[in-house]
């Protein structure tokens, strides 16, 4: 299995279309490929698609304002957070929230790095919906069927650091289930179920970097995967069956 | 960023050199060398250094009893996970705990896949010095200095499916501070920590497949990485600070 961070891509301005994007920088760099995996970090599909926000033109609420007195943070921020969320998970000294897309995950993915001062950006609406869009481009464009999936950065309950997730997946089954599957001495595996969707994506995010490196799109080839309809929201589990909510 | 599974690997057993093996199966098939981070799943570590229970000579203590009759499960496989724990930290439908060397996972690592009949794997005593021991003998073997991380899949809270993990390093930070970098805009980028070796873990797991392939050890070439002595340790959030205990 072999990553390529995609180098030259233009900062992403709205309205962009990602897939012609790549499509051009890949060009002469790496050739797409049926199969190839194309991994797109969220920052600039949410660009591409506008959800960008001037925070001097967002009117906190009472309740973002006692939150941000509370933490000491930025009204302003606290209320895009609450407006991208179903459910305040953790309120400490980062808030945890459950997006509308059912992510749990810290300031409900809304991120003030790479967008001008006074700017933050939110997920995209569907980013689902948005990995299908580049994955059509893709085979518009370049007439090959690859697997797109759009990779977040998120912390971890127990454990330090963050790490990539799929936040949107097209192409592919996000989980393999290994359950029939037997064991070097043939014995049916229990209750194995792989998070591969989220796997790629924190593959793919050692190689973007996270810094000003300007590399958010990786190409993986060599994978193995299932194709498949799948969506990133498959990963979420559900509410009622979640152990530390 | 490339990875390789390593083919030919025979079936471990207790007392086997791990290096060793790597170094032979490696021989004509991918050549190791400096800056190679050589992912190794916990499993085999665990049947080199003899950490397999044959559970009928397993007595379970009344309290294994109790929870393996609540839970309908084997109480032997139960009392050798409460010896591998500190702490239970959720009672469901799984067993989670925090095991003595700090990391919360479903049934402290206790694994009955991959061995005979009625036996089980638990974690290696202290997977920080496997990782430096196998470091070191490659160096001694092979003359080149190389990362290593052993590997574990443990499933995630919010999220469904199992996805690779770090239990032991050698050779590598496995947290990147990024938090003085600038961004695309040369902002301070706040509180972004990398879990990377748990990145590369989980990227080697990919290639590893979970089943009955058969390649417990992935090389990963063409990463960048920072050399250090970090240890997996290092990844676990203190208990403390941790917001979902």
């Amino acid at each position: 299995m072999n990553l390529i961070a995609l180098r030259g891509l233009p900062i992403v301005k709205k309205g962009d279309d990602i897939a012609q994007l790549i499509a051009h920088a890949a060009n002469g760099q790496v050739k797409i490929e049926n199969g190839d995996i194309i991994v797109v970090a969220q920052s600039i599909v949410s660009k591409a698609e506008g959800n960008v926000y001037d925070l001097r033109e967002i009117n906190p609420s009472p309740r973002a304002i006692e939150i941000g007195k509370k933490m000491g943070r930025d009204p302003r921020k606290i209320e895009l957070i609450l407006r991208e969320s179903t459910e305040i998970v953790r309120q400490a000294h980062v808030l945890i929230t459950r997006t509308k897309h059912g992510f749990v995950c810290a300031n409900a993915g809304v991120d003030s790095s790479n967008v001008d001062e006074d700017h933050a950006t939110t997920l995209p609406e569907d980013p689902d919906a948005s990995a299908r869009r580049i994955r059509e481009r893709i085979k518009d464009i370049l007439g090959v069927d690859v697997a797109v999936i759009i990779s977040d950065t998120h912390g971890r309950p127990f454990r330090k650091g963050a790490a990539g997730v799929a936040i949107g997946v097209a192409g592919m089954e996000p989980l393999w289930d290994l359950r029939d599957k037997r064991d070097l001495y043939g014995k049916k595996l229990t209750s194995t179920i792989f998070a591969a969707a989220d796997s790629f994506a924190a593959a793919a995010t050692i190689v973007m970097g996270e810094t000003n490196e300007g590399t958010p799109v990786v190409i993986i080839k060599g994978a193995k995967y299932k194709p498949g309809d799948g969506r990133a929201t498959d990963l979420v589990r559900p509410r009622e069956h979640d152990l530390f909510l």
